[in-house]
């Protein structure tokens, strides 16, 4: 038997990332300034963004070197390893090649810190001495906070207060690498003190901690506002899992009919898969599919228009497949899949007929879980568990086809700081959802009045 | 630079396990029958444990080969990454070179598979059908879990009760793994309900829930009892960590000056240091130091001499260092390390001089630890922490002398399921703990009655 997983020395990082904007067949439309409905200038981003990733975010460049800071610090766990499923094809009496590109060794423990650790750096090199931002479960705070401790940044982290107060590990996490992480509302911006005004009690939102962090950052001329998923720059930084997989294939002469990845914001998604699409762009048959929750089925069921990236409509507006900036998904345990919108450049990619969305309830998706804990070891993120769903989907439609197509996905992250959604599964607490078409109706009226796209 | 980190291909894996006990200059004291006061016959262990790891715990073999199926299971894993610790010597201003072998990235996220995964093989190949076993903080239980999922044995867990109703991450792990965790004192053994008619509401205990794990064993046939440290044969399966450093360091062409390792009932510690402690009976130069906590300093202050593995005097008496069977170790953190006894090849090691125990206040080890995390990036289970401590404080001396010694030490497991205790930490609510002087006097009350060695 080949071996189990496929290391690569240090040496095969990637020493440019990937960007599918210089390869997509038809561009994509633009972002919007809300207030002149013309694309935003680079000035207009910058009090939020330093201006070396505003201009990543714009740049049509095919490749962008990685800086060697940068490439250090990757190297405390890349090249991530791949690798075959042999235990879920046993399981499945699978015919083909199941790859997973396991991105849970990174010390967060998911794909996040690829782009922490580069915005990290660009920030630092662009002279900020603070990074706010918000998170809610808190994946993309630790890995904010474990980039911005590498850099000798200070991190201030607005953690939606719900989540800060039942799910204390993630906020552990951040303060063991040192950053400043608080409850939201807090009364240190004006957008907290307009809510706690109203309900002194405030759960919070992930709406009302962007709204703070963003804030924060605009009043101080040190500080900058950092986002962990949807934008270009963080679908570019993401690019080397993809990179490094085919890399890892080639090595064993392989390469997938199948490419797989689950999608909440589209970041760990667009990183496995669009040096793929790049392939599929110039000929090759390959079959791209992202993976999404039934109750917050963004690409399967949500239009495709203008919208705000929050809930307070401070973004510039973004063309994207959205349930509505006002949207509030179910409570389900995968919260990196919580987001009303999806990446511009995903949903680009969906409209062109690149990519496949379907989506898949928590119920199937733990199922899919703990049969992979079992035959495999690793414990998935709960997020992690929809590409999986999608997998044992695929797997068994090709071998009744009598196809022993090789498979390829994202295993974005580990469970082992989620373990009681596990807890709620296996105990029968969670339930099937499935969202209300008043949902997609009230999506439709939030677009109202919002430009068109094309 | 050189890499951050060395790996290496799956056929490094080492094909065989050493066992320290072919290379003593002096022998190990045998174990002894508490009724007999005789060596036990292989016989004697017959209910508990199946023959084949009988014979390995007996044996004198030098090498003794990993089975296909083991091996098979460790390249889920192994070989684990050897890292340079480039942070960390930056941090300290270190001259010499500091490694780390990372244990912590096998699905349970520590080195216990290693013997639990060889355990339920050998278990399964004698026609065992069902292991039990008791745990304390969970990881050994989940260690465990894990490996009879992948042989398709059950496995029935003892989880002191406390710990399984205020630690339930690692219980949900063990679920995850198809395992059967139940809370003791349980009414489904003899030990347990005597336990229950005294206090309803007992917190349980580790000597509890072991009584009940054998109990169970015995009474089966098809069941036997599995352990999780302390005995030859898990020694023995632990040395693939200091194989594989010994063959990593190779690799890069260097050699530790100073190994060190934390030490509970001292198996993480041996895996990684026998392997080298060969090297140095046949003359090398080499500082092995083992690293335990000031609140249960077995090897540093505790008296050698025959005891019980357990609190109920169920086991053996075996020849160790020892705190008294009847020790209850105060509630630090470091759940792993509150064991009143040390392994007997570890003990003897140390009474050879081959070995020094140095012992650690749970305080600086978070210190470590922490300093560790900002600067390597992984949170290190508390555990590991003394191990990181010891590591410090030997760098800084070398650092002082003008030496620049290369260190070498065993990451043990990560922490991401102990975040509770770095809360505790950060939060100030731990405090310093020196064991008294009367604690020693009662272990050496303890010993009286019991057989005296040599």
């Amino acid at each position: 038997m080949a071996d189990k997983k496929i290391f690569l020395g240090e040496e095969f990082i990637p020493t440019q990332w990937y960007n599918l904007n210089a390869d997509f067949p038809t561009p994509m439309p633009p972002p919007l300034h809300p207030g002149t409905g013309k694309p935003p200038s680079p000035e207009d981003f910058a009090p939020i963004f330093p201006m070396n990733l505003v201009e990543q975010e714009m740049t049509p460049a095919r490749w962008v070197d990685i800086p060697e800071e940068v490439l250090g610090i990757y190297k405390m766990w890349r090249p991530t390893p791949l690798y075959r499923a042999t235990g879920l094809e046993k399981a499945l009496d699978y015919p083909g090649a199941i790859y997973f590109k396991n991105e849970g060794v990174s010390p967060p423990g998911s794909h996040k810190p690829n782009t922490a650790v580069a915005q990290a750096y660009y920030n630092k090199a662009f002279g900020v001495k603070r990074i706010t931002t918000e998170t809610g479960a808190g994946q993309w705070g630790s890995a904010l906070a474990f980039a911005c401790q590498q850099f000798g940044l200070e991190c201030k982290v607005f953690m939606v207060r719900v989540s800060f107060e039942q799910k204390p590990y993630r906020r552990i996490m951040m303060m063991t690498w040192g950053a400043d992480c608080v409850p939201s509302p807090t009364d240190t911006t004006e957008a907290g003190r307009k809510i706690l005004a109203q309900d002194p009690d405030s759960p919070g939102s992930l709406g009302i901690a962007i709204s703070e962090a963003i804030e924060m950052a605009v009043l101080r001329d040190d500080t900058r506002y950092s986002l962990g998923s949807v934008l270009n720059h963080v679908l570019l930084h993401q690019s080397v899992i993809g990179l490094e997989a085919k890399k890892q294939l080639e090595a064993i002469g392989d390469y997938p009919d199948v490419v797989i990845g689950c999608a909440g914001g589209g970041s760990n998604f667009a990183g496995l898969a669009f040096p793929f699409l790049a392939d599929k762009i110039a000929g090759k048959d390959i079959h791209v599919i992202a993976a999404e929750p039934t109750s917050c089925p963004t690409m399967t069921r949500g239009p495709y228009g203008y919208d705000f990236g929050d809930t307070n409509q401070t973004t510039p507006l973004l063309p994207m497949h959205t349930l509505g900036h006002d949207f509030v998904p179910a409570p389900i345990h995968a919260g990196g899949l919580r987001y009303h919108g999806m990446a511009p450049m995903v949903s680009h990619a969906v409209n062109l007929g690149l990519v496949e969305p379907r989506a898949y309830d928590q119920i199937e998706t733990f199922e899919a879980g703990i049969t992979f804990a079992r035959y495999e070891g690793f414990i998935p993120a709960p997020e992690t568990n929809h590409a999986i769903a999608a997998v044992i989907q695929v797997a068994k439609q090709a071998k009744e086809e009598g196809k022993a197509k090789t498979i390829l996905f994202n295993w974005s992250g580990h469970g082992l700081v989620d373990l009681a959604a596990y807890d709620a599964y296996l105990s029968g607490k969670l339930t099937r959802y499935e969202l209300p078409e008043e949902e997609i109706q009230r999506a439709l009226k939030a677009l109202e009045g919002l430009p068109k796209i094309g």
